[in-house]
């Protein structure tokens, strides 16, 4: 069954955000943000240490440095400069992690990286050698793609021996061609705790996604995201928890 | 003999600061800055593969998160603030030199870090809690002192089981009370390479820095430091070089 | 009657802090971060416009350069770096009241810079000077003192014919002795309605602020603070509202 | 005659960039960085200073919120954080200007901010819109074109009576087609002080640029730039000097 994830640890000094602690127990899985886009050293400590003593699977989330953008920004890609500083926030991360006694369990890359490696593939060879000089063969977290769709990462990704985790959004709808629903688009987002289990159910029996115009979408998902920002994010993961644990 | 070591990586993105590709190979150990009071992700790392293919001593040089002050400002204590700022910095370059393959060969705190931990106990036990857990018992360098005061630091070193360097500087000038002449006194910093190579021998013969009214002051002294920010650094760093050869 | 200001425009890009949207409504002026220790251009700008339309007094609100540190922590005193950061956040304040039609009707130092000035006469010199160069004699605020004190800064404040407005907190506990009840006390923050009106009504009638242990602390006060980062502000600001309107 | 024009001031607080005043009193015009992308309030009020004691014309040179890429790098184009972002450091820069009683002559947009608006009428606009607010119909530099070529810009400065000052590059060589050539290539940099010098006598005598393969290129030209950031600088502002004194 796939596990829940969220992103966390993205408060920055004395900004909060998110509502990370109250998230927690509803979910499965944290990506950590490792302070180049949001978090800070003494934040992302923090939140490493309450997601290890609550036992959940942990996930490092680095991004572009460019905090203006909240990592949203795509940026001209200078592979030695984006190697430096994934290095930099994945040992920092890294190093954070083992003083916690906590086990990395994948990584997730951020925003614009995040859709930038899914069509640059030099952006996704650059962030899995820099992962696996780090962490051996620790998987990455990619978006999903309908099974009618060759996943533009799978050849790469079996060429490295690198393990893939592929995500969908559950709070988000989808376009009969695989495409999120943009932001900007008044159906955009998932609105209420019914639709949200609705989608999780059908899911869970058919493999498929629903699209807004309900059809099957096909879809290998080995984790579902919910946006920690979303206004329901908590909400969501309180309600589909009784539901997950009746499965 | 005392090794001479100097502090490089200080450039930051599109700033460039000091000469260290000429200096290098007149010296036998380099601090390199790691990004949080001088350096950036991509300076780290190319210092570090220069400075090992020159077959370096290569050392952390952590500080305060303090860009605009260069680190050289006294920040208000925060302990688990500062553990998680310096975890940070020291697993970022750990992963950076692991790629690398350099070894690490000690930690020098930098600027106010590295005067605040001599009046402070609570900033020496927290800088050798977190180096303990990345690299084990490697050296931590500080300040030397006269041999006729007791370092403020040997107690708590021999407690924790943490080595010393210990260093002094070769290009600024002593008081009688062991103290640097201050950098706004005109006496502050040696001029010329014969006042250097002077002070170099004289310590070689008599174990005794020469202070600037000419007293003879005994100090232990595991390395000599080189100021690569000033005027001469490059100079003194290739007149050095021979007469260090001829011992 | 002393008007009520509270502190807005602090969120920082993708970072929202306060609620300053939902508290103009119930206050008469607003504080607004220039940028250096909180809030950014677009967020100065927008709080300018909101504050400007719903007709609030409109004050700029300059900080230490200290994103860090939220502007809380006391830095070195640089006096041509200070007076280049104050100049430098004014004017971008000055130039984007000027853009949005607002008038300035003083200017509230921010944390740290606010707690240094009333003990360090250079930096109020230096604040006052800045301050006239762009402003004119536009009002400096600072916190106000029991009557039976002299202020520190009621000479300096004449001999610049430099205006003061002085504030009082009214959501926070005073001592005998005129000092604020310290935040990590139990008593230091006012937690009701019943008590915040209280205050207020008291001082009305009798110019005296209570003290934590029922003294009367007779006070002049130009304004009284709300902090907007305390849990109550916006119920404190909506219950204060009537009875003022009353009075 | 076409005056001289170099970019200056972008140091960054303990980082030195450029030999600004070894340069100065070789050139006719600066164009001062305005700390978004380079410089920090301190470094622009001191060389707004130096600059007007020594009689200079004087521009603000505003950029991206870039300090990693150096303003170089092209942002997506968010036009409201834009025009917050340049009314900032304009509003920055003029109170610094009155402060130091100094004039500004013009606007000169830096890097990516300066390519951009060649191809995106809006940023042109914004730009345009934020100096006329500040400082009235003040000219805004801009890169010139071949006169065979329509310039992007006429027409909307001629609708938004905004006066143009239009610089070509004497540092740099052209193609035929009224390009630069691009940095990589072996002959993008001028190398020589003749070589300079017979440029700057060809054109005077010509109004035409001369190419790389020799062709002439007419071209109006208001002022030609230094890049200070070039090796050889200071030498051809200083060869240059002589020559344009004997015409």
């Amino acid at each position: 069954m796939a596990f829940i994830n969220a992103d966390v640890g993205e408060s920055f000094h004395h900004w909060t955000m998110g509502q990370d602690q109250a998230l927690m127990p509803w979910i499965d899985a944290v990506n950590i943000a490792t302070g180049f886009h949001a978090g800070d050293p003494l934040t992302m400590e923090t939140t490493l240490l309450d997601a290890h003593q609550q036992g959940l699977m942990i996930a490092a989330h680095p991004g572009y440095a460019d905090l203006i953008g909240f990592g949203r920004r795509s940026l001209p890609f200078e592979p030695r400069k984006l190697a430096a500083d994934l290095r930099y926030q994945l040992g920092a991360f890294k190093a954070c992690a083992d003083y916690c006694g906590a086990e990395v369990s994948y990584i997730k890359p951020h925003g614009a990286l995040y859709h930038d490696l899914m069509h640059n593939p030099d952006i996704f060879c650059l962030l899995t050698e820099v992962v696996q000089s780090l962490f051996g063969h620790l998987p990455i977290m990619v978006a999903s793609l309908p099974k009618t769709q060759a996943h533009p990462l799978d050849c790469l990704a079996t060429q490295y021996q690198q393990p893939l985790l592929k995500e969908a959004f559950l709070d988000r709808h989808y376009l009969a061609n695989g495409l999120l629903v943009p932001r900007n688009h008044t159906n955009a987002l998932v609105e209420t705790v019914e639709q949200l289990t609705t989608r999780w159910l059908h899911y869970q029996q058919t493999d498929c996604i629903q699209t807004l115009d309900q059809q099957d979408l096909p879809m290998p998902i080995d984790s579902w995201c919910l946006h920690g920002d979303q206004p329901h994010a908590l909400a969501f993961a309180q309600a589909l928890h009784p539901v997950r644990q009746a499965h």
